[in-house]
């Protein structure tokens, strides 16, 4: 590939960048397509409603809200959308900055040296092959190799220094979170499972037991859990009716009627018991109703309340029982973020769940490529028209040829890839976590090690990659390193592109919501619904590990070849504007893990900073100069060393909660007397199921979703401001 | 070899074993030997002293240490000698269960297929060579490979069935001695470090100012760790000097003289402070003398004291400070544990050195082998004919020749591996353990590994090691896996002699303790001492790697060459016996860990069994047994899942300790009224300087020794009861 190519193929990929996006500021003008664009904007506040007539500006590209999502403070969209959002933000801005300097040192100090690395007669530069700027073209044995070693150690530093600062700033938001939030009902609650049966007590009663006998002081109450038996099908029904009688046709009855059909005398015991919920929060201890006390099966897992912070968490962080499979405590999510199905997983079981996810995720990640192949090889040529005679003159056409074997088989590869978040997240769920928020996290981890291993290890060889494995694992092992050497470099052109295609349209498609929006279209167009509101929370198990693969490829190619840097940049420019628009606008905060996402981030870098060392061992080994491996081995050990310190320094921030802020703010809530109201509240807040209730007419004004059973099922639901309201 | 050869082996080894049992027990009888062969007891109450007239019976063996060492009870053993030498005697009485059923489904299953293995006409048994009743005798396809498949079941699940029980009454043990044992001020107390500086304020303002903000209901007070700074040189001058006063001259001066040498107004301010020191005890605080707190240095380390047990666990797990850095808490070890030099480490310091010690020891363990091989090879016999000419005459006669090509070598090894278990403590200490039981145990796990890396890995190809080694790297790393399995099996023989001569060998070592031994003769005979008596404690950091080495050889031959398993059984019978009498006569009890041995036990067993699957299944591949081979597989898989239920289930307690059991304990000695006067004596058990003071005069009776500072310095004065006596 010539440099004019990937400088055409830049072009292109601005152009339409420059399309879609102006095509982005008009459609977000359009009222219909409120839904999609400004999702969050709808969910939290009244929007003022764009302007409804048919005007010229209307239609005219605007960009407004490139400014808007310049020109953000951080403060606003840490206060509107969460420590998450923003530790993600960060993340893409420290992106941005190790690459602004990476591609300074790469093009200042790099790419001369690799230009005229050989004694070879140059072209004029836009005819170049795109080898000539790699360290392919540096002749063995070179002495100018330092420079690589250099830009190595220039650019290892600077990562080192940013994410130390960036570490140290993100765990001093997370506390300043915990301190700062208003009274968080998590903080007092504790979850406890494995709690042991015995036939003549009530799980509920043994609870209560326990926590009396061994915590008396600081023991509060507790919240049984209740398992997916008589009352979980009596919602499912619930649901399902209310779903029916949602519909338009309902929507249509007097309200007086409708209110008689969900909660009035009429209606079946179900019914009655979930409408009478609100009461027994405030007055009686929940559940003191006979009907649902026989009818509601408990399992062994609670809810279990203290009155200060700081006693919950010792509850949580402290071994209980002398059997440390029962009385296992952790750390309660927060009410929305609970994840209900899973509490009802016998703890035994879990620590099994968890290996057999692990393996599975590992052989979905190591099998992965081969249907793919397999698929991929259908679309060859010669087996087309074979199976195809039909096809065969179609087939003979030069373009349609390209097509089918240039295009067809990438796009086979990324179809496949789009299951992969919706498996993995599958597989998260299988695993047995209690949140939400640990689900996304854990299938954030799972799409991160498919990615990196399938996207770089994989697919750097591009279509025959099983042939590729074979030869690799035939060969000997030792030789695996010198395989990586020479194939990592000579890559470098296709992930350039890879950069140039994937990251840019993935970014304009995240801005367009393409999907969204047909949705929204056929929704208005066929269905004749109006103010259909479905907003979701922020994608960070997709997105997340997406980023962070980019930054995978730029530390690896950095040094070999840095061309890959300005493309980058680019990348990381639009995600930052794209991003924080779509926080600004598009997505809702459910729930907030305070930034734990960023161990994550850190370790990833750390690893693609190795990685990117090794790799530049590898190459400096072959090209024989000893001096530059020496150095670059002290590297490596430099940075495994600064992770070792970061670990150490950082990580308990985000595994555990101090005690010293917990009993701060314990203090301070006992002072100023506000310790009573935070615990008359704390039963209400952990209430299974409370949503129903608060669909069937509870709700007093629109707040914001409460997403208790299946978030797919409750969004659509629970944010229908029109019915809700009128459903008092 | 042929079977006879290995009989005869065994008849010798038996026979000198005997030997030295019957030498043994005449030994122990003679009064100077007292301090060699009964130091425990000694130590702990005045023995009856054996018959010190010359008699007929004192120079007549006797079995009667065999009956006693035989018959006393466990619950005997664990009152006085505590939890961990149980454990110990556990994992004897485990290894002689397991390798009882491995011997007889060995002997009964194994055998008879191995020798009728292969069409051959047998000659006479006992001159029948060893490999034909190993694995390598059965050809290959044979059908009758399910033996040893069904073999491995039965060892397998014996061993996890027998791992379970054991793992399961010993955490009831660990919990029974923790809940049963008298007040123990280490409950009370928590060590903390990192105290962050500030220059107007000294760290002891510090840790009040800290605990009694945040933990103000149940902090009870404090004890600063003083450094090795001015205080600590005049402690070790003190000791200097009373060394030199305490010596055979000194005894002969008048007690009045002596007294005022060591308290008397006319000493330097260090002995008049230090002997001040019990007073201060109990009445003001510590260092409330300005005298003392101007010339100790305080270290950024306290043990901090808590109202109850609980309390004190809570803030040794919790995370205290929002710098994980700072006030970092960790359970305090005993009193008598400490480690106080390490205790002046800044704590920021210690992730490093844990990682240089670490890389330290597998350097050492890595290369340990080759100035050994390079030793070695200085005594083949040209070479040595070659330097030194002198020899060649007695080198040329046959005898000679062959001592110096077979023995020298392995005593040379020996003699190298003497240095293991000195050089492993040494790399503890450096790492910085703050107790000597964690000291202990580091360096346990690294002798641990260091054995079975080198004793198995390395030293199964006798002598040109590392020729073999280069030659395994250069071949393909694939072919590990066959290497290993065709290696393993013919090795079998050498193991079988390592059993009889290294493993029986140690022990009668063990019980005879020549060392010791001729150290107490010539203290006798030339220094003219008497009644000096050095007690030692348990040396668990070179037994217990020993055992688990020979567990790990029985169970990796225990279905290749079962031959090996009579003689191990032999071992650990003798084991059993030896081990047994020791720690009822000779060893001290200083400190205890509770059991935490266990878990190393445990992790070690399971490896071994793993191993032994692993290695089977390399070895039923080359004898293409699919069927056996898929068998093994499965039982990797249930023996890894095993291990990991265990490590849910049973582990925590061992790291941890259950706060039911510490609130039960609160709670008891509560309303008992026996609080205040736990209170009262907590200060005084961490207080450092107790040892010396001790030492100057305050010593009404022969105690257990207090061993405060270094093991080697402190057991030999602390224990001399004549002249602590006379010293007051």
């Amino acid at each position: 590939m010539e440099l004019s190519a990937l400088l055409t193929s830049a072009g292109i990929n601005v152009a339409v960048c420059v399309v879609l996006s102006s095509l982005y500021s008009v459609l977000r003008k359009q009222p219909g397509n409120l839904s999609v664009y400004f999702g969050r904007r709808l969910t939290h506040v009244y929007p003022t409603r764009p302007n409804q007539h048919i005007c010229f500006q209307r239609f005219v590209p605007s960009p407004s809200w490139i400014v808007k999502a310049w020109g953000t403070p951080e403060a606003e969209i840490l206060a509107g959308a969460g420590v998450d959002a923003v530790v993600f933000l960060r993340l893409i801005v420290f992106s941005l900055r190790i690459f602004a300097v990476a591609a300074f040192v790469g093009v200042v100090l790099v790419l001369p040296v690799n230009y005229y690395g050989q004694a070879m007669r140059h072209k004029q530069i836009h005819s170049e092959s795109l080898e000539v700027f790699t360290i392919a073209n540096v002749k063995q044995g070179s002495k100018w190799l330092w420079t690589h070693c250099l830009a190595l150690y220039i650019i290892s530093f600077t990562a080192c220094l940013l994410l130390y600062f960036e570490y140290k700033s993100i765990a001093k938001m997370r506390l300043a979170h915990i301190r700062t939030s208003p009274p968080n009902p998590r903080h007092f609650a504790v979850l406890v499972r494995g709690i042991p049966w015995s036939p003549d007590e009530s799980y509920s009663d043994k609870v209560k037991k326990f926590f009396t006998k061994y915590h008396g002081a600081s023991y509060l109450g507790h919240q049984m859990v209740y398992g997916r038996g008589t009352v979980q099908k009596l919602m499912a029904d619930t649901e399902k009716m209310c779903k029916v009688l949602i519909s338009d046709d309902f929507a249509r009855t007097p309200s007086i009627l409708r209110s008689a059909l969900c909660t009035g005398p009429s209606s079946s015991s179900a019914f009655r018991i979930l409408s009478k919920e609100p009461e027994s929060i405030h007055g009686k201890p929940p559940f003191s109703d006979p009907a649902i006390a026989s009818n509601a099966k408990e399992v062994p897992a609670a809810f279990v309340f203290f009155k200060t912070r700081y006693a919950a968490d010792v509850a949580a962080e402290v071994l209980l029982s002398t059997n440390p499979m029962s009385w296992v405590t952790n750390y309660a999510p927060e009410p929305h973020d609970v994840y209900w199905k899973n509490l009802s997983i016998p703890f035994a079981q879990l620590w099994l769940r968890k290996i057999a996810i692990l393996l599975t995720a590992i052989g979905f990640s190591v099998v992965f490529i081969a249907p793919v192949t397999f698929v991929q090889s259908l679309t060859e040529l010669n087996r087309l028209q074979h199976k195809f005679p039909a096809l065969r003159g179609l087939l003979e056409k030069n373009h349609m040829k390209q097509i089918f074997t240039g295009y067809l088989p990438s796009v086979i590869l990324i179809l496949f890839l789009y299951t992969v978040p919706p498996t993995m997240m599958l597989l998260a769920r299988i695993e047995g976590s209690i949140s939400r928020s640990g689900r996304k996290k854990s299938a954030c981890h799972k799409v991160l090690y498919f990615m990196i291993w399938n996207v770089f290890f994989l697919n750097i060889v591009a279509n025959n990659v099983i042939k590729y494995i074979e030869n690799t694992l035939a060969k000997k092992a030792k030789d695996v390193p010198n395989e990586l050497a020479q194939t990592v470099p000579a890559q470098a052109t296709f992930f350039m592109t890879y950069v140039l295609t994937s990251g840019w349209a993935s970014l304009s498609s995240e801005l367009m919501q393409p999907m969204m929006l047909i949705c929204n279209w056929f929704k208005r167009a066929i269905l004749r619904r109006k103010d259909d509101l479905t907003a979701f929370s922020f994608p960070y198990h997709t997105e997340v590990p997406r980023v962070l693969l980019f930054g995978f490829l730029g530390f690896t190619f950095s040094v070999l070849a840095p061309l890959i840097l300005p493309c980058l940049l680019v990348y990381f420019f639009l995600a930052f504007l794209v991003y924080r628009n779509q926080i600004l606008n598009v997505y809702i905060t459910k729930y907030e893990s305070g930034g734990q996402l960023w161990p994550t981030v850190h370790n990833t870098t750390i690893f693609s900073l190795v990685f990117m060392q090794l790799i530049a061992m590898c190459v400096f080994g072959l090209k024989r100069s000893k001096t530059a491996v020496t150095f670059t081995f002290l590297l490596v050990i430099c940075t495994i060393l600064f992770n070792e310190y970061c670990r150490q320094r950082f990580y308990p921030v985000f595994k555990n909660t101090a005690a010293e802020i917990l009993i701060e703010m314990d203090q301070e809530d006992e002072q100023s007397g506000r310790m009573e109201e935070i615990h008359r509240d704390l039963h209400k807040a952990y209430f299974q199921f409370t949503l129903i209730s608060k669909q069937m007419g509870s709700s007093e004004h629109l707040s914001p979703p409460t997403p208790r059973e299946e978030e797919s099922v409750e969004a659509p639901i629970a944010t229908r401001p029109g019915l809700v309201h009128q459903g008092k």
